[in-house]
């Protein structure tokens, strides 16, 4: 199965330039499943219903989120009707929503998406490991489902990095969010799990994480309240982790970065 | 000038790979000055003086540290007599060493380090944008130096984005270091200076932030000690940011990432 | 010299206690100087310029704050005008407001009032024992003023009692706040300065830190945004420490805790 | 039931104050149960087998511990042999010991004693709230048990109050430790639990909670290593908190600080 999975969009910029892409990258890389983390979509700050609507409009799949999911207080109910929205699983029992779905995908292929949240340097969640563990025996890769894609969405290298040691062999996919920085560490770990620390934002890279850098340098100086934190206005770069498997097993035959557009080096998988 | 900066070399495996390749590299990319990052050189845990005088004798011109600087107590004095190994210039005054290095490079040219350390989600030092802007201040780049690089040892992503941006125009390169994963933003800011969130480490990728993968996960799960941590046995990635400047200027004309060997893909800037 | 240091004022129940206390305190413990903490007088958050009047007029004579200073951003301008208000001294050079101050006192004497904020759990601030020490010379005890109060705004333990003994000798009072919790550890230290870990807050102590205890309640369990948090409505507690000091030495003759009203046991100093 | 619950031993200062001061204060004050909290016993760090023994043999029937419980490794083992040594049950399954348990008391009584660990500025454990909710609904009220002592060992004032009022009705007391610092906010809520943030150290108070104060006070303003900490030499203050139950319903009737010796303000409950 052919994935892709793009890292958080930051504002307009970001959904927009996912968007514009989705379609022409379904068709050029013969994707699958396209998943996307949508939690800073709203003007940096959560998503909302009709943002949830154009980008499964677009071609995306499964839209998942993270520390900044209930930002935007509309996404709370929709949460009931929208099954195609995620948010980290180890929210405490009786949170809205919940963090695992499975998928239907061409071929009569099933896809499971996990997100789960780190606790280092984060809220105090449950435990983000027993957490995927429960979501992967309910869904066993390579019998319940085809392609099994965790998201770690996490500050701390360290916790993203035990994460896909702990999933490897278990998921096809463990692929971090967060940092809004695409890593270059991805890699197949032994036991046949794709992996990479953070699939980087969909936004500006000429910004402090996406917003416009005049505010957040100033109050790193400052410390002191002031404007707006707002999305950057430059052209952003669609930055994601694309993952071909085995169908039969779900492991991972290979993992390539993708970025387009904006001001990072351009990298798109090369397609035989 | 051409100048290459290796990240935190993680015990035996990160230092040997970092030293098989130093003179390798400073041929082939005819690199005019070296800097590595030797935080955790000696077994994960800070460095000690016959490190230093390793990594020197294998061609590195400076070693910078970061937070786990003081781990090994014997490096203490050593600061006293070797100028060329610094920590973080944002530790209160009074405290042993220095954060900022003048020195000479092939040509006659002068090249200044300044380290500096980030306080989101660590230790409370002053000010490390303060820090640096006085550093920079001391060794105007074009005039008193040719080559300014400014290391951001920090966790968070937004205020290594910040100082890149705040030392715009005014450094030749802004790498961090301490995540120990290289991340895949390399840039020329639009002032000039070559960015870039995190070098990575050298050391084993397959590993927690290059150690052992077995304890660090255990104690996630379970919150109680148990074993040590020691770094990973296996083959180390060197990972670390070439980049070319401007003479005159000081600002960057080319940036780009080198990781070689173990289990990241081979990135080498072509040289023509 | 008498000196009355009231801790936190929470909502409207803190205000108003205060308020209707302080006239009364003044001429019952023949009081010299009272000092209050308005970071949390406006709503429980922040405090506004006709807030800092009432207080005034009330027989106050200084207004500290602490982190919560910016909630209400009609204070800012308001720094310039009136310098009984103060910040944490220990804010960056270039904030708005100051973190130290000298007044008069009856029989001419002066009283040095201080602000610092510690830095554990807490945003990185520039070093609050060195801002204490810049003061503390600025205003030397015993010789240019006859009373200086330290107030330690500050999140951990550890730290405030370190800042007692950091000044003891140099300060007639180190007093922390912040935890909205009074403390019974008030003694004079071996070098004369009284000291007192927290003195507590004035508001609603069925509450959670002053608050209506529903919501936090709910988010510490459910983790989702949810209502507003509110100042608890219940009678407030009015807390805080009272000092005799000499006036010759400025050191501490004797220390007591004051608690009047709401739901704690009462406290109130006895005058011969 | 008369109960006293001792807050964190520090050292030997803090455990020969508690040794000597437990027998005369059962007689005096007609004690049914002992409680004492041993996390900091050995030496600041942890406590040891022969230390719970002694503590046992000076007429302690319960110890609890905290975040320092593993801090010496003799410890481990021992939690399986000895029933009445508790560590926080809010660590994750599977973790050495237990943290609830059901005791005798004379009169054919039982009394529960359950810790739970704050997750505020702490390590990540399970949800303290819940973990609680469930050792009450093993061991109900005034059914099963005619006490129920519950320790929230916990950082932050605002999560010991939400522990309080989340308990109120069903646990006779509900009392903070960790913070070292002994609060003034004793009272009974309004559901007729007892409730105090802090029960404080027993431990020198002329000190950094409870450590020589030197080394600390060191680090706070160079932030470099040195000496180790050890504990403070002066004479303990010996703190708690003294409820009294109604044995029918285990709800409380009287709730009071205990401070007795070194340098703090004493106060022992006066008993008819
Ligand atoms: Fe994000
Ligand atoms: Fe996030
Ligand atoms: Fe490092
Ligand atoms: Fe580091
Ligand atoms: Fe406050
Ligand atoms: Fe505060
Ligand atoms: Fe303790
Ligand atoms: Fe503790």
């Amino acid at each position: 199965m052919k994935v892709l999975y793009l890292g958080d969009l930051v504002g307009r910029q970001g959904r927009d330039a996912a968007v514009a892409r989705i379609p022409e990258l379904r068709k050029r890389l013969g994707l699958d499943f396209v998943v996307v983390n949508g939690e800073n979509a709203a003007g940096g700050f959560g998503i909302t219903p009709p943002i949830c609507d154009e980008l499964f409009a677009a071609g995306t799949d499964v839209i998942v989120t993270g520390n900044h999911v209930w930002d935007n207080r509309d996404i709370l109910p929709h949460f009931q009707r929208e099954n195609r929205l995620l948010r980290p699983a180890n929210f405490p029992e009786g949170a809205p929503g919940r963090g695992v779905g499975v998928y239907d995908a061409p071929g009569g292929r099933r896809v499971a998406v996990v997100q789960v949240m780190g606790r280092v340097f984060m809220d105090p969640l449950d435990c983000p490991f027993r957490a995927a563990d429960k979501a992967i025996e309910a869904h066993p890769l390579g019998r319940a489902v085809s392609f099994t894609l965790v998201d770690i969405h996490a500050e701390a290298t360290s916790e993203k990095m035990a994460m896909g040691h702990h999933m490897d062999g278990r998921a096809s996919l463990v692929a971090g969010t967060h940092s809004h920085v695409p890593t270059a560490d991805h890699q197949i770990l032994p036991g046949g799990t794709a992996y990479m620390t953070d699939v980087g934002m969909c936004g500006d890279y000429n910004s402090v994480i996406g917003m416009d850098k005049q505010e957040p340098l100033r109050r790193f100086m400052q410390k002191t309240p002031g404007g707006r934190f707002s999305p950057a206005s430059g052209e952003a770069t669609v930055c994601g982790v694309y993952v071909e498997s085995d169908d039969r097993t779900g492991l991972a035959r290979r993992v390539e970065p993708l970025r387009i557009g904006g001001r990072l080096a351009e990298v798109v998988p090369a397609i035989a």
